[in-house]
């Protein structure tokens, strides 16, 4: 279908002109450098920026030409919006003749994390998900603790094991509690996270919060995240400082980079917050995103009849009770610095209604209501073998569709196994 | 007092030709540089190397002219300890003739964070701080949870905030508890955790466990860690994953990374561990360090008077119940991989006895046992203006004595204040 573009770009394509998210692709023999996604294509950056036609964007010298998006990013949100503009300007003149080796097909890419992570940053973010682990592992509490209404409770995560979409995800080992007594060996409670990111552009300065009215000027975009947990790993270790080996095998986050400015048609209006918050989380700008998501879950079995993955759930993001914006501001409130390529992961995406929980723990209850698939088996967590793909797209009322993509990934029997 | 080196070496320095720990400085206009010290001096690495001093140790070519050690202790233990080796040899041969700009004094370099942190993971593996702890947040429950001795108990800290020593912290803000109520302002319990931290050295790879025998492959050295901590932020948030902002703000480091050939003859029998560790936990390595450890406290008051810093405690490291092996086999056994650069402390080291607990917490029990300083006021907590030194040197039977050096930070007021 033509669009009147020199790229073309079927109707329904996650990435359509409106869309243009970054990312780092390597083709042939050559190594990672920057991209953006057209349909089923891609745009080589370092091409267009080389043949000047990315020139007045203000993207610094040779940024494209990196193994990751860092440079770019950290250059701010006029030059993130900038280089996307001209990107659009370009694509709509039928006179521009770009380099042939600027386009490629998207699918013939080997995408790669698109930012060197420097801190990794996971809220709890979701009322419906707080409350349901809230129920499932403090039964006899209330669900929601003290804190979680006064501020978006987060902690930090593991930099150095966020990995691509397509990554293998190895079964973690770890004590777990087995007949009342600690035992080591594979989790036999692997689950996933369906949760959306930001990545910062921006830097700020050590000492100064980024307040919540500016938190867009460090956003740089946002993609999906899978934050692959083991949850009697978790239960056993998680008192008093929190998660950490049942989370740090492995985060899988999708390969392109949806800008702040593709998804401002998508902004809603988020949920009512009471109590009123304090006066650094106060915002009035629409930080809700209406995004719909998806949870698919493919076993080896089907993989091999060539079943379709199933979808488990759907769910949407425009209710989560913490914005991006109060996290970012939460987050750096104390004086704490954010670095370009920092990841802000939303914490798990629930809704309120069954089949609207984005982790099987509280989709199958912890097993009590196990997910039936196509092959005859039932899931409480994840077996060898599983694919899980999470998909997203920004659908609000009378705006293009935008995708954020997905993010997948495949288990692989524990180490020794 | 010469000691037959071409760099003298005082007495009871820090730095003795046994230690030579690496770190990186900048002199006059030049940008940050590979030193090791030696004594009242410096050596640059890069002239040393450029001059051909170094060959044949492995290191990389040109890992001396960065502005971190990352490439250098990224080659591994044998080529970090050629290193040191070659440059004992080279200060105790009279005929070596150094390029003179190889040889600075040490107190003119400004001196940087030694290492690019990628992830940063604070343990929790003093037996008496845990107990204290639990005691001071939960007066009502057994001090030690179900899981503390079976792991060593740890978490992701910040590594964006990680600083050098003298750079001063600025009191952070956060919600609290005030009267019942959350409320947000300046933290009222700006407190230090006295910690000794390790930087890895050669990589692991995802998926791959670091077995515990073999720790000491993937560690380059040690240094001294004040993870400054806001109690009163921390008690707000940390239900259900963790300190967050109550640590966040910063985290100082010593500048000179002591290697753990340094430390070799300083090694010894660490207590033993009851019950029995899981079988990844087990080694036999005498893993204990003896570390002497102090914390030294002075008022502006005090500095205005010229009052030397009081020592406020004395403490010692060897009695850790988890070892450094344990924390690194601990920390990868799930699969997570572990990157050059990457840093692991100890969490807060106290001891038994009164006067020997490593943060402020413990030592004036919340403020029922204020600390009476010189200038005639008390601490409950620090106040603004004070500066803290966090020292040790490790004092082994027999061996000469090995500093790790100090770390220092200064309490500057809140923002807005």
């Amino acid at each position: 279908v033509s669009t009147g573009h020199w790229v073309e770009v079927e109707d329904g394509s996650p990435f359509p002109v409106e869309n243009l998210p970054f990312g780092i692709g390597a083709i042939g023999p050559s190594g990672p450098r920057a991209f953006v996604a057209i349909g089923d294509h891609a745009l080589n950056l370092g091409v267009l920026a080389e043949a000047g036609l990315l020139d007045g964007c203000g993207a610094p010298e040779g940024c494209f030409l990196e193994p990751n998006l860092n440079r770019f990013v950290a250059a701010g949100r006029a030059v993130a919006s900038a280089a996307r503009e001209r990107l659009q300007e370009l694509l709509g003149d039928p006179a521009t003749v770009p380099p042939p080796e600027a386009v490629v097909e998207r699918s013939s890419l080997r995408m790669g994390v698109p930012v060197a992570v420097g801190d990794y940053v996971d809220f709890y973010s979701s009322l419906h998900h707080a409350r349901n682990l809230g129920r499932l592992f403090r039964p006899d509490s209330e669900p929601l603790l003290p804190n979680w209404r006064h501020l978006p409770v987060g902690y930090h995560g593991r930099a150095g094991t966020i990995v691509v979409s397509g990554t293998d995800v190895r079964r973690p080992s770890g004590l777990r509690l087995v007949g009342g007594s600690p035992s080591f060996g594979p989790t036999a409670a692997l689950d996933i996270e369906l949760e959306v990111g930001f990545v910062i552009g921006a830097a700020s300065t050590r000492g100064v919060p980024v307040p919540a009215p500016t938190a867009g000027d460090h956003i740089f975009g946002f993609c999906l995240v899978n934050d692959w947990s083991a949850r009697d790993i978790q239960a056993f270790e998680y008192q008093p400082l929190g998660p950490f080996l049942g989370k740090s095998f492995a985060t899988s986050i999708s390969p392109w980079l949806v800008t702040l400015d593709a998804l401002e048609p998508h902004r809603v209006v988020p949920p009512p917050q009471d109590p009123p918050v304090a006066g650094y989380l106060r915002d009035d700008r629409p930080w809700g995103l209406a995004i719909e998501l998806e949870v698919l879950l493919q076993s080896q079995a089907m993989r091999s009849a060539g079943a379709d993955p199933l979808v488990v759930t759907r769910t949407r993001f425009d209710d989560m009770y913490w914005t991006p914006a109060q996290q970012l501001a939460h987050a750096t409130v104390n004086g704490a610095s954010i670095r370009p390529g920092d990841l802000f992961a939303s914490g798990t995406v629930s809704g309120p209604d069954r089949g609207s929980e984005g982790s099987l723990i509280e989709l199958t209850w912890r097993g009590e209501r196990p997910i039936e698939l196509p092959d005859g088996t039932t899931r409480a967590f994840l077996e060898d073998g599983d694919r899980v793909i999470l998909r997203g797209w920004a659908a609000g009322e009378g705006a293009t569709r935008i995708g954020l993509g997905e993010v997948s990934g495949t288990v692989v029997p524990a180490s020794g196994e």
